[in-house]
């Protein structure tokens, strides 16, 4: 008995974005009472080089419907980087997470052998090595950074936010 | 064929250990270069009520080393968190990974169903639910906000460096 690459993608990510809907719910409602409008938290970065919260949200959504499909061996639909609110970034993370539920275990059944092409061919990893290496990092990243950025604004969540109940 | 939990685990920590510390290499030279106090790195913070970089890369450590070691069922070294220096916090980060080294792989065997006891036994978990909701989530948490604190002041590192070459 071990891990499947199933477990080990979906329901960690599927997770993570529950966290985090549940943080952007937090820093809503801490705007309505505050009066911050809400978009100084949508372009805040923490480094004028760095992508602002929507670019983590959207990076985050992406690097999780990228590795659903690519390991699944489905279409990974396209969701082009338009929201600019929090109703279009929390809106953004359901459909996410609606496609990461619509595909099913037995499509990852091999896929830790299975051959995965990035950067249009450059790279070419295994799944396990693409998964364990690339895709949960990168996640993590940018739902950290996500958080990071809400932090430095001065937003009232905490780690137990981040990791959720278990 | 799927995933052990040693390959899930440590292997993974070891990598990003290794990344840190290359950025650590980046950040102290980049200090030299531009004639920054290095101590103020060390101390540096994204929010009043968040850890300094010195924190997020013990907790790193910590998450680490408990993982390991309460997986694989060895003892858990204790680390006194008294890094106060860049060259410290690299020594912190290299006697983690040697611990890690340390641990036999076959001593993870069957440990996801193992019951996991955390916060002094108030919380059990089996292995597979405290490897993937809570250490390795939490893992990159400490190393994305490490990296996050150095970007907010001013290194020039980047994405790649986090994710290292695969």
């Amino acid at each position: 008995m071990a891990l499947s690459i199933y477990e080990v993608s979906i329901p960690v990510f599927i997770r993570s974005f529950g966290n985090l809907q549940a943080i952007l719910d937090k820093a809503l409602a801490q705007s309505a009472a505050d009066g911050i409008d809400p978009q100084t938290l949508v372009d805040a970065r923490l480094a004028p080089d760095m992508l602002p919260l929507a670019g983590q949200i959207q990076r985050a959504s992406d690097t999780a419907k990228g590795a659903g499909a690519r390991l699944a061996g489905v279409d990974n639909p396209s969701f082009p980087d338009t929201e600019t609110t929090f109703a279009e970034l929390k809106a953004r993370i359901d459909r996410t997470v609606e496609f990461l539920k619509s595909i099913p275990p037995e499509a990852f059944e091999g896929s830790e052998t299975k051959s995965i092409s990035m950067r249009n061919g450059a790279v070419q990893l295994d799944g396990r090595t693409y998964l364990l290496g690339h895709a949960l990092p990168n996640f993590f990243f940018h739902v950290t950074t996500a958080y990071a950025i809400l932090r430095h604004k001065g937003i009232a969540v905490g780690k137990q936010d981040y990791l959720g109940s278990l």
